[in-house]
């Protein structure tokens, strides 16, 4: 039950369609997914929107497909089921196997696990861990 | 304020100071830091972690710096003070630079930004994404 | 795959009957909503919810359009499916636009992605923020 | 740094110390402690959160040290530093020994890892585990 | 949309039909649950999870259904709706009751209320609630 | 324990110095607060930020001051101590009075109750909710 409606690429506004076609043309690909569709109806959180993901998911000091497994491990994290999926594709089409991906939910369990514990127990941050400035 | 007392080395019993010996061993370190000396008021779930920590972070598929990094990823969504900390000053140690933090930061924000647009919308997943099987 | 059975309205006692009927009056509703018919498993529940809804969402300092993208903004944040659908609707009731909902997701995803920022670099609460007493 | 100003009993309207006094009656307790004091600002929030807390907190289905490792287990995993402190204090006025924290916290921490596994996976529930009705 | 293939009992390799086996043994179940079949794409992960849950959830200071509970109040904060599934079944297993269960989510309810107006008016730790040490 | 270093006004780059110039100008103020100064270790970070921040807080369908308080509702319920601060000054220097707070925190308490209870029992969403399209 989406909460509004979902803009086709026939029926978008000419200032959608150019953020459709650059979304194609960045990805390679030939279709736009829901998320972007839903984010039409306001046009001006779609285009800011892909203007973030655009910067902060192209190469930089870090590679595209461990950046989509970062973004996985807050999907997951927060248990967004729209993420998991989008970005879990995203990631298998940059080259994540089986094996990649158990590791990751690995560590994302193990993660959330131990950030309980050191919440539950209030452990104090040792000086050794404090960033030299 | 820390819940429970934290077991030095010198007051550990054997079964824990062998916990803490394999940890410097494996880390190549000489210090045990406050979340094992923590865990040790219960020498089982001591055991119990690091057990693991060792097997889950070690390297596999995904090497032990993308481990650290998926390990921030989710202490910062969960706001976990010690583990930021300490996964970080890991994460450092294995080579992440200044750069690569801030790359990582960036992913962890607009992931649990578009996290909670696609919550928002109650975006359907696209029938694209669905895992082959 | 609810829980618990749903307690419909002729099936109701006399206790929760009374609770559904107070429902309906102060919302000028004609029917009563399936949170409501859950809660009724535990008549307990559904008195003392329903008396704190009812005292906590009335106008007050606060507007109750205010309240209710209060309560999507928090129901966003943790992914919950009904209450963003029972919320939104109840916004919609009150006045809330097209452009509104747009404005309050943009917040909602941009605070969601601040808040981590501000963890992962552990940023201190300047001085001038710190309530006067 | 509190957003409010905290009311001591001594500076407290009659109203609000009637809230205290049955506070400390029901607790057996000489002292009101800072929760309350500070939600004591709005003497509404005060009276409500109490009238709550008294009826949810009480003997029932459930003993009260019980409920009180709930209460813990749900401030560990939304890392609420005053709550894990004060239900922890309450916990150990019950009877809560440090073999039961422990088995609490690892509790915690393994239901935190294994929700990530089930929404990292996507896991179906089972049609076993659908409630008869 | 599962991510993985499900491995059902006939086509586990022995290393996998070993753990199905010791689940079904120490469950006295005849079959077992898709959290595992799931797990098994990685059969690492599947021993390793296993290991943990057995030894976590016996008996030991805590009773069994005390766990199921504290595991469903973590779940339930955290919305996974497999987790609130299954370990609600677990619990029912070993005897908890309707009123029981209401009480246990008002709890849950209560808890993720009181966290938030803690963390939203900032109200510091009471030294009393300072553990001894 | 910051992560990065702060960046001073005096010790920015021009590029650096003209988003602070900015920051200042739009909020009418003649300090940059450390959010922006820890941000700038990163200036294509602070940059993005930046603008996100101006056009999603700016005046529009909704007015900021409510802007400000969803802002407050998602940090709340994160638990952000920066942002809960950082906000709560921005709200108060456009209006929001003691009453108003109270009320904003009652309903974010409220619903992070409402939200669990509603996942708990795993209500289903009424036909009535589903938006029309």
């Amino acid at each position: 039950m989406t909460m509004v409606k979902i803009v086709e690429y026939k029926a978008a506004s000419p200032e959608v369609k150019a953020v459709y076609d650059e979304i194609m043309t960045v990805r390679k690909s030939d279709w736009v997914n829901n998320f972007w569709k839903v984010l039409a109806s306001s046009p001006a959180t779609l285009k800011r929107i892909w203007t973030n993901v655009k910067e902060v998911m192209s190469p930089g000091a870090l590679d595209p497909l461990t950046k989509e497994m970062i973004y996985i491990a807050v999907s997951v994290t927060n248990n967004c089921e729209y993420c998991i999926h989008s970005h879990t594709a995203g990631a298998r089409a940059k080259g994540m196997t089986d094996e990649m991906f158990a590791e990751l939910l690995a560590v994302v369990g193990l993660a959330n696990e131990t950030n309980r514990l050191a919440n539950g127990y209030q452990i104090p941050v040792d000086p050794q861990f404090k960033p030299e400035q």
